[in-house]
């Protein structure tokens, strides 16, 4: 735990250093894994963690001082609000009385949700779990802000735990956020796909591994494009059919048809 | 160029060293990668690489003799045929009067369109390209043999030049062809798609190429069902709605749904 007296001490050297303050708000992943990178980074001083439930905060005091309580957050040069999506903007309206720029750390959110003037956001692109610890260094930081005067900020605060920061406005962060489904959460369903066929027949999923960090390391000479092969891409109707007959359900035999399909519509753009 | 003085050199060498000998079938990529790997094996000799091409088995001379005549085949101990799927019954044909083990060494191909009774196969499940050397001894290769006493001979030459051998059935690697598929074709296409967004918006793919990475690390320690994330897999409507109503076409958003749909399917099993 971090006293009151401990914190404006901290305000002090922070002011002399030219370091930054910030308040994070949330308790999620994002939240613990910010916390994690900014408190190792001597420019930058957490100020704050702020959350609803004081049980979810005590794994924050490590960080710096908590408080439940949105009239009893203190001055701070960034807020980072790292909630639900659909929270984002109730919880900047609490942080109007504020000084410093309000940023949200959201994907597919705009970010004029935050009607606050000095408002922006710090995107991390990347898939966090709970259970595994972050190397921000090689983690992409995607910025924005409202007023040019901001972007500084940001950058700083930013390359503060990263070697990789992009400025890059809404409109593309929703395309980026799209692409992340695409290359994270579809292709992660992929494996969780070819993993129950295995089980179902007695294979060891570990003997695709090779074949998944072939797909991957190729991708480092070959563009995604150039790379693709398959029964799809040379259009090898009798494998296709032969997959399509071990397919268990409609909806699965769907998925394979429209994937072959949507390879050959690319293959010819 | 080794000449057949030489051949048979070897054949007596081979003898005497309980040496086994190969003639590979095929001047396509497998053929290439397998030639590569043998070829560095000292208990292995490739006797004859056989194609219908003089011009594409040029390239192959390095690794041992040629030929583009099917009565000049010698004896050797294993066959492997490595031609397109729809040519390996007819290739086997031809080698009806060898009495070494005939093998094919495709994914989706039953064992049983070679009609030898000392047939089976020789699956190296990778995807290979010409441009990129292949390390072998992390590639699983998994075996199929019609008679038991065969197994053995084809278990030696796949430990030659691989750790990791698999003894599985036809069945199993018609679903191991199809899992391939799904990792390795379907993912990359959604890498390919991703790009193409990225491109059409101004970000350089290599901006996902970190998230990419982590998607495939996780695997080391969660499966991927327990690794699933993302808006299908939390229900998340809103932002699926908003991602639809970013993909140019039907096809596209139809994918979007259906994959989506599988998430939800999937997570209930």
């Amino acid at each position: 735990m971090v006293d009151r007296h401990q914190i404006k001490t901290f305000a002090i050297i922070s002011y002399c250093l030219h370091m930054h303050s910030i308040v994070i708000i949330g308790t999620g992943n994002i939240a613990t894994h910010l916390c994690q990178a900014f408190y190792n980074t001597p420019e930058i001083h957490i100020a704050q963690i702020v959350g609803r439930s004081a049980a979810k905060l005590a794994a924050f005091s490590q960080y710096g001082e908590t408080t439940t309580e949105y009239h009893a957050i203190v001055a701070a040069d960034v807020y980072l609000i790292a909630v639900a999506d659909n929270a984002i903007s109730s919880v900047a309206k609490q942080l109007k009385q504020q000084q410093g720029l309000v940023v949200h750390t959201s994907g597919s959110t705009p970010m004029r949700v935050i009607k606050q003037e000095n408002c922006g956001v710090f995107y991390p692109l990347q898939s966090f779990s709970k259970a595994k610890k972050v190397d921000f260094t090689n983690i992409p930081i995607c910025l924005e802000a409202a007023q040019t005067q901001d972007v500084h900020l940001l950058e700083k605060l930013a390359h503060s735990i990263s070697q990789k920061v992009h400025l890059i406005t809404s409109a593309q962060r929703q395309k980026l956020h799209l692409s992340a489904v695409l290359v994270n959460n579809f292709t992660n369903h992929l494996f969780h796909w070819a993993a129950s066929i295995c089980d179902t027949h007695d294979l060891p999923f570990t003997i695709l591994q090779p074949l998944i960090a072939e797909t991957v390391d190729k991708l480092a000479y070959l563009s995604p494009k150039e790379a693709q092969t398959g029964p799809a891409k040379r259009k090898d109707t009798k494998t296709m059919e032969a997959h399509l007959a071990q397919l268990p359900n409609p909806l699965q035999q769907e998925l394979y048809k429209l994937l072959s399909e949507n390879i050959q519509h690319m293959a010819d753009q």
